[in-house]
């Protein structure tokens, strides 16, 4: 078993970032304009699409202020019952985003490639709440010939 | 055992990129500007300084256009005993970068945000290469409250 870790400080309220993991204008700003769904309920279900596909997410916890957790009920077959993570705390004047991608079966390439693009997707998460303006698909930051 | 994974497309040479991964200049232009030693030498030793430390490596394995493994020998607790390996491949107009760091024994918050905080060097290293321009310290982009 291996993860795909994070860490990204935003300088935000933890509300701030909540709402943008939990709903779907906020999904909307940072990962894929196209998303459709219930992110703030347990078991809402949520519709990421991407050119070439996406990804269906169930929720299977929430803390407010402190963590959203998803499990991937649809999606390229590596992502499959895999869980991502979202777990915040502020410290001073930043919300600190420890980010966890688990249940990969294998260290495929895919997994490397999934690993970098959650990177730019959290930095797109960043800006989004720093700035105003994050970089979704389909005007996310391209990192190889995959994407 | 948790391993730090990513890939990154750049489109260049082979050749290229693994100049700016053997040569202090290039690595300079990408990681630290404070970048001192030799990369290109089996049993060579590399020292890359930040503002709040940094990491002496030794170079373990070089394969040109293919492989590039450095040991950490010195800096932060975590990392020493680590390896750091560059798998680089032509696929079509791209070098495809397979990094892999390896060896961290627990995956400590600390270990999450070098994930991050490698993700953003690499696009830096991409973008020293199809652009001129990278982005290494002290002008790389900030992630969160540790840098």
């Amino acid at each position: 078993m291996v993860d795909i870790l994070h860490r990204v400080g935003i300088k935000s309220s933890v509300a701030e970032v909540y709402a943008a993991l939990t709903t779907a204008e906020g999904l909307a700003g940072w990962w894929t304009t196209n998303t459709q769904g219930n992110g703030n309920e347990l078991g809402g279900a949520l519709q990421f699409r991407f050119g070439a596909g996406g990804f269906d997410m169930k929720v299977l916890d929430l803390d407010p202020g402190r963590r959203v957790l998803w499990e991937v009920v649809d999606g390229p077959e590596e992502w499959i019952g895999t869980q991502v993570v979202w777990d915040l705390d502020q410290v001073d004047d930043h919300t600190i985003v420890l980010f966890n991608h688990h249940g990969w079966k294998e260290p495929v390439e895919f997994m490397h490639h999934c690993s970098t693009k959650w990177a730019v997707f959290l930095m797109s998460l960043k800006s989004l709440i720093e700035t105003g303006k994050g970089a979704p698909d389909p005007h996310d930051v391209k990192i190889d010939n995959w994407n």
